[in-house]
């Protein structure tokens, strides 16, 4: 019998003695992936076929604030301060994650979520909030766990979600176990002040395709995702080497192609998956040119329109020059 | 020691008795691979790492006229109606390929060239002018080669070459033979008069990197390209069967999906190589909505930012109300 989510939270809470408080606030910070999670070996468990590697965006992320309720039947969500119809995915999803911690005995909560970013335009919101929420519902119930075991259950939750537990480089190793009890990301002990992600954004709407489904139709119908995993094996490599010794070039070389990569597998999937809008295109093409015009800068994408670009603070000025529109952060102050 | 282009002519044209004429003209058609040829086995003698598919274009294509200039000591090329600077590439190459020809005695030749379609535009205008050269180089010489030989020639001017020697379907065999004797297209007896193929030309100039250069950048440095030759082995195999039983949405999806793989290899190649403008996006998307909305439309792409479409006959009315710019080409009439 396959395992359930249950099954692993359970294994991590059993015999804790909850210290349940009235109410607790927690954040956790976007990531953006250097090395992409694209592909589950188990999509119950969110196991992935690969390891991945991310940097954590500072102050861009998700604040969630728990608070019981007692007598009430349900939990009631909240999003950006608006009440979210208990029937919608986003609802469904969020008091499925709260139920591997009910057995401890919260009751129903008020759950109050605040995106520092736009839900579902490929800024990984759902990394950030699973985090938040994981964290908020360990502090609610006064627990001590690992942040191995925090990522673990992040992970649960959306599988991006195991490296934005941590501030800066997140390493998520995929693991080889069928439980997944070895799939959780650590922190890489390493700080870039000089490091920026400028965020250019072009579509804050709702994608069509759920990186869920459009990485599961990659995962059935690429034939060139058979291929990904040598990709990323070989990306994590050169990344952790790169950070190791602070190469910014092969960094950012390294993390523009990955994404390349990754959305060159689900354009070859079928139907083709596109996240791209023409203006992705506009702005690709213009990162290349001011790279080309000597500009140390590399791009990235996830599964969306918006494009993330990777440069130093000796860059910053030219940068903000040329992308006016860009929202700069430095991850590491 | 390594063949040389020459080494290959010489096999065929040796022991021929050629009976030359003042002057000759040769047509061929362009062509549309439906699945494409992308990585070289052996880039002096353009042996592809993979078979393909194409379509010719009816008379869409090159005319070429040679014409003996006795006394004179080099060729004279025109393309277009223009005289083409000796120290140019496209010069360069078709002096090349007359080379392979001269021992049998014609002198130099004056080139007139034409074609139907913007050159260098990802048209493949390579593909039918290396073909045309080598039907009027036969043809001046008074020479009788096989299909197949005729074939090869044009494999030597460019590897596309070797399917517009026909018209209609023709299949372009790798060939495992280090001398690539057995890589040659051969003609798919087969005609299908619904057929339609859409032009939709966004640009006419010349692209930034040439097919030749793209192609062995991908092969040098994208991981994804390495289940390229999966890929396009499944594709020959589904559409050789969609032209045998004339099942449309197997071929259409095929060279759709085939297409996207390709495009996928250059994306995924360091630096990226990225031959679409904004349009290509825009046009894309407006196929799948197309498609989406019931008209059986696919889409395919060469080395260059147009975007062509495979559709037959029964939609040609809606596809000209959806695509007003559109140049439809009945590949059978």
């Amino acid at each position: 019998m396959s395992l359930t989510r249950t099954d692993i939270s359970a294994r991590i809470l059993a015999g804790r003695q909850p210290d349940i408080a009235d109410s607790f606030e927690a954040y956790a910070p976007v990531n953006i992936a250097l090395c992409k999670y694209w592909g589950k070996r188990n999509a119950v468990l969110n196991l992935p076929v690969n390891d991945s590697l991310s940097i954590s965006l500072g102050n861009k992320g998700t604040t969630t604030r728990l608070t019981r309720l007692p007598g009430a039947e349900k939990d009631k969500v909240f999003l950006n301060g608006k009440p979210v119809d208990g029937e919608s995915a986003f609802c469904r999803k969020v008091v499925a994650h709260i139920d591997l911690f009910r057995p401890l005995g919260s009751g129903a909560l008020r759950v109050e979520t605040r995106n520092d970013v736009a839900t579902g335009a490929g800024l990984a919101s759902s990394a950030s909030g699973f985090a938040a929420l994981t964290k908020a519902l360990v502090g609610l119930y006064g627990l001590t766990l690992s942040n191995e075991e925090l990522s673990i259950i992040a992970r649960l939750g959306s599988g991006s979600a195991s490296r934005s537990i941590y501030s800066g480089f997140a390493h998520w190793h995929r693991g080889v176990r069928p439980d997944g009890m070895d799939s959780f990301a650590s922190s890489l002990d390493v700080i870039w002040p000089e490091l920026r992600v400028g965020v250019l954004t072009l579509a804050e709407s709702e994608k069509p395709t759920g990186s869920r489904e459009g990485m599961q139709r990659t995962v059935d119908s690429a034939i060139l995702y058979n291929s990904w995993p040598e990709q990323a094996d070989r990306d994590i490599r050169r990344l952790e080497h790169a950070i190791t010794v602070r190469d910014f070039t092969l960094l950012g070389s390294t993390a523009e192609q990955n994404a390349m990569a990754m959305h060159a597998t689900m354009l070859a999937s079928w139907p083709p998956l596109l996240y791209w809008q023409p203006e992705s295109v506009e702005v690709l093409q213009k990162v290349w040119q001011v790279r080309q015009d000597g500009v140390q800068v590399f791009a990235t994408m996830d599964a969306g329109p918006n494009v993330k670009v990777l440069f130093e603070s000796n860059s910053e000025p030219e940068m903000r020059s040329v992308f006016q529109s860009m929202d700069v952060i430095a991850p590491f102050s």
